[in-house]
């Protein structure tokens, strides 16, 4: 702003008629600068304002940012893969933004349920999400032969603005595979520069590709000059739609389907075509918004000059494993995001009043009224932080549907990695498992998932990503992750420390139809639980081996030593006997593992860390008069391992007891007040306080 | 730039003329600018590139971004906190920088120690460090008393026109506890604001400090208005000196202090009473170059208009616990960089040629020499891998020197974390422990310890972070950082699965005195190690307990069941007997935990992940006519744990194997090539390739 008093009058009236002038020298010459040529669009950069050159001048102008005014970005994305690329690039926008945002997501149902939970848990501020059915709009697409890797879906560019909501007048279109190392607003800001006629925004191609001389007989698609890449557009939808975009560039595409035989690279063929016939629709934008690091790049000329790259795009199909001469360059800036804590995006806008999510201002209140002196006030912290989640993190097949099949549940962090291999050895079938981790945590998973055979042959485990807050493990909350997610009608409550018989996933389907289980009877089967304290231990093939391990004593049944009320009411004698299932009474602090139907009671999120978890589930399944039932073959054992930090740390404190104690009274209350006078006993076993399990 | 052609001659020209306009417009007026208001300040941000506001018109012109210069920081840096904020304020600046810097840092010896080995190994492209010694500087400011919590180093930045090298014209003067938000080039462009007479830039203070009303008798020391914050500073080196500015600040500070009792905000005092008498010193920086979060900050006022912070400063004693109404977004901007991976920033400028510091030249070549089509491809990256080593992460007391004292020396990653309080309580000692941790996890360890009585009370316990790259575990270098920073003459070289007998600590040190160790006998003295396969278990308190646990089953020799030639060669018989140290013979594959002086050789970094990493090692002592003395009464019992990754991959690869094998070959050739015919002994042993240990 200007200084004060009255010279400035002058200076602004100055300015104003300098500005006219400028106006007219620049883009009097539209034609000239609406060319395509690299060079061109490079020097041209009217938002470079990094390069060191034409500083002290001050043309052409910086086109406004648009200051708190909402901003439309349409993405296309399928598929778990896409999904987490998506999530990639998000990111990155997230982090330079100083604007509301609206994400139009054009998706399959996959991506759909991927990303609708993750939104829905991340609760950034100012942000909003849409979703769009990619199933609907395909059958306007479909009828286009395409060799791109990027499939329909890459197509589906062209349809957008009869996709987005007709009020929708413009858009930024990104491909899943660019990366923001800027502010998104200086890209919107560039819709200014639109001539009247001008409709789309694109950045020159950076390879010879539309030049035809790559190889002998290589045709390629018409286009101008280099033509343009289609990975970053800027679309003024209310022009195109009174342009009647859509017949125009199916039209062109027909056309030139009759001499070629199908799209190379999707809907950039047929963007190009129809440029190269009504060249005055576009507008060529500056080559930072576009920097494509296909092989044969050439877009060393556009970034070696430019200090200031804006965007990335990783257009070839070998992604981050492209070679470049400065590849490692951009490979750190896209791990930059690849592993940024996405919770401290959840920043509040500055500047811009943007009312947080209703999800978020519940939780922001409830924070607020916590008091920081309670003792337990790390813990109602933690009960009401919610954790962003990332379902099917990892690509994954839904099981064919079976009446009586079933999905191991379960949940884990980092430090128990080692346990999925043997799992999965143990247990062929169906598993939903929820993972507590850090963002960087998730990409070591993923490359220890893809260097193991034995996880990465394995379809039906579906791995959900919990993304770390707080210093407590919210086991409960996990646990309720991994059981919305299993596709099963039945589910075994299990922990990832337990190597189930190999037996038991047949053994249990063969039972619970026997038992009708969930169709006739409300009932939970109880899968013995035993441990072992050696590390060398050869798994037993059946009960007999079992038993017989017992009388060795190399085998105990689970928590013998500290903790024997937890699975007492399993009724070990009578198991040894057992040749059919047999019925058992609940107990005070009863903790089995159980099969149940998928739409058994939740997990209480108010157990965090350890202790009491599961006791407080199992009483809640006998609450609802769950019968409980033993299975006389069924066996799982538990492998030694060093205590969790959480554990640790609840021995350690008595504050973690009281706490814990707390919950319980709390839990309590809340369960007389659902099952009334049935609850009554659960009452007294609570008032007698033990070293919970 | 501007369009091609003709035109733009004209429109040069007129830009030109207009550039002049503008200059008197806005310059003119600078004493008026040149006074402190806070608001004043703010509306007047000649950077101010994205408020929104002043889009069209184009004054006041945005100072010429310095490309490629050489920006020059200066930072006084005490001790290890101050250190690890250092970090994270260089992590910000490199996140954001586009041009060569160069970091003066005036330290004490620890910090000098931590931040030159964290430098030296970080190697980022285009940044130099130099050191200045706090203690030669301090009788410079010893005499003022002072109140402030930053105590005498506070005061440290008056000196620094005397202190930094002479040709040294201006520096960016920086407290180790702000945070970048942006281009630290945006800010060195505001020395062009400078009039001939400017010599410091500072913003304006954000609270009522020095207005001196905040309580009866509250008498600050005198400042223009509101006074300025020192936490960021511009210095135009070369006119202070001219100035006299040595002569200037001391006689200030000795008037001043004929009626006030001390400073009480250290330098900025002083600086803000010299400002005070002469006020055309000082240009008034824009307030979101050192946005203040103090209590009761005004702050405020300038970022709620300001879209854009640059510079955030956490000066309050409370730092990120300061109350704020906007804390969580400034906690947020803060936590980015100090979890981010540091490894990212290695990243090359473009543009601007950057030579790539010796050390990383000598990697880049080697690895550009690496087979991507080799086997061991991934292995030979891991040994040239250079880690971020940050010594000393946490306060750490050297322990008084004593003749026979003895380090023990051990190295883990955060699965092991648990480890650390167990080995607090059997090893009373110094410990130099090196930890493989990612940026990230070194802020959960730093949790985990202050939150641990047992540990936060030792103070002879000295953590080396090694930051996390590459696949592969590099356990040797991690054995090397963490023995080359131990200060006793005698180390003993661990695992931190091993508990040692409680006493072990005393008695070493007796055996080392008895035995004359290093001073006239070469020796390593052999500690016997067992282990347990249980989880709970009762740790012997004596040799006696030992055999009885021997005998009855519980206990067992180390790897006994699948490696005994690892330590068969300690003759376990001959220990149950020995009342006094015997000598023994290496044979192949020994590996026993020794004692030995701290000038003992290296271990051979090229084995990484898992296998004979301790063999080779024991070979070479032998080498050098090392004996192997087993003590009678030691010992050091190795605890279960779950495989760790690279062990599980071991395993399962045969290509793991195989790349072992081939640096056993080349280490072999090594050791022929250093000591001739003696080596030969070597080969016979390795030429039967075994499952190392």
């Amino acid at each position: 702003m200007l200084p004060r008093g009255r010279p400035r009058a002058l200076g602004a009236a100055a300015l104003l008629l300098l500005l006219l002038l400028i106006g007219f020298f620049l883009f009097g010459g539209d034609v000239e600068y609406g060319r395509p040529r690299g060079a061109a669009a490079v020097d041209g950069d009217p938002s470079a304002d990094r390069g060191g050159r034409n500083r002290s001048d001050c043309v052409p102008p910086r086109p406004p940012l648009p200051k708190c005014e909402l901003l439309h970005v349409a993405i296309v994305c399928a598929g778990h893969n896409s999904s987490r690329d998506l999530v990639t690039l998000v990111k990155s926008v997230l982090f330079y933004r100083k604007n509301p945002l609206h994400f139009h997501l054009v998706t399959d149902a996959m991506a759909r349920n991927i990303l609708e939970m993750l939104f829905h848990t991340w609760m950034v501020p100012a942000v909003r999400v849409s979703f769009y059915d990619v199933e609907e709009l395909k059958p306007q697409v479909s009828w286009i032969p395409n060799k791109h890797y990027s499939g329909l879906y890459g197509l589906m560019k062209l349809v957008l603005p009869a996709a987005l909501p007709p009020e929708l007048a413009r858009v930024i279109v990104l491909d899943t595979d660019v990366t923001f190392a800027s502010d998104i607003a200086e890209l919107w800001a560039l819709f200014a520069h639109f001539s009247d006629e001008q409709v789309i925004g694109l950045v020159e191609n950076q390879s010879d590709w539309y030049l035809g001389n790559l190889w002998r007989n290589h045709r390629p698609w018409p286009a101008l000059g280099r033509g343009f890449n289609t990975g970053v557009i800027l679309l003024r939808l209310d022009r195109l739609r009174q342009a009647g975009w859509g017949q125009m560039w199916t039209l062109t595409a027909t056309r030139e389907l009759l001499t070629l035989p199908a799209t190379s690279l999707a809907d950039q063929d047929i963007f190009n075509a129809v440029i190269k016939e009504h060249p005055g629709l576009v507008q060529p934008l500056p080559c930072v918004w576009n920097v494509q690091l296909s092989d044969h790049t050439l877009a060393e000329r556009c970034y070696s000059e430019a200090s200031d790259l804006k965007v990335i795009h990783w257009n070839s199909p070998k992604k981050l494993r492209v070679k470049n001469k400065h590849v490692e360059y951009f490979r750190n800036l896209y791990l930059t995001f690849l592993e940024y804590d996405g919770n401290l995006l959840r920043r509040e806008l500055f500047g811009c009043p943007s009312p947080p999510s209703a999800g978020a201002e519940q939780v922001q209140r409830a924070l607020a009224q916590l008091d920081e002196e309670d003792a337990c006030f790390e813990f109602r912290q933690q009960w009401l932080t919610v954790h962003r989640v990332h379902v099917t993190f990892l690509p994954h097949e839904p099981p064919p549907p079976q009446p009586h099949d079933v999905t191991l549940v379960a949940q884990l962090s980092m430090d128990r990695l080692q346990m999925l291999e043997a799992l999965c050895r143990h247990w062929p079938g169906p598993m939903s498992l929820a993972l507590y981790l850090t963002d960087a945590e998730a990409q070591q998973f993923l490359r220890f998932v893809e260097a193991s055979a034995v996880l990465s042959a394995r379809q039906n485990v579906a791995y959900h990503v919990v993304y770390r807050e707080g210093p407590l493990y919210p086991v409960n909350r996990l646990r309720n992750v991994a059981l919305a997610q299993a596709l099963t009608p039945y589910v075994f409550l299990s922990d990832i420390d337990f190597l189930p018989a190999y037996s038991l996933y047949n053994d249990l389907r063969a039972s619970i139809e026997q038992l009708k289980l969930g169709s006739e009877r409300r009932a939970a089967l109880v899968v013995p639980a035993f441990e072992t304290l050696h590390y060398r231990f050869s798994f037993p093939s059946s009960k007999a081996e079992v038993l017989a391990l017992l009388d060795s004593g190399s085998l105990y049944t689970f928590r013998y030593h500290e903790w024997p009320r937890g699975h007492a009411p399993t009724d070990y004698a009578r198991w040894r006997e057992a040749q059919t299932p047999y019925r058992v009474q609940w107990a005070a602090d009863y903790e089995p593992y159980v099969v149940v139907p998928r739409d058994c009671p939740r997990y209480d999120p108010r157990f965090v860390g350890f202790g009491w978890n599961k006791v407080a589930h199992i009483m809640e399944l006998d609450a609802q008069e769950y019968e409980l039932l033993v299975l006389p073959e069924a066996f799982t054992i538990h492998l030694p391992h060093r205590p969790s930090l959480d554990i640790s740390r609840f021995r350690s404190s008595p504050t973690y007891r009281d706490c814990l104690q707390a919950v319980k009274d709390e839990f309590h209350q809340d369960l007389s007040r659902r099952y009334g006078a049935a609850a009554l006993k659960y009452l007294t076993a609570l008032q007698q306080p033990r070293h919970p399990a």
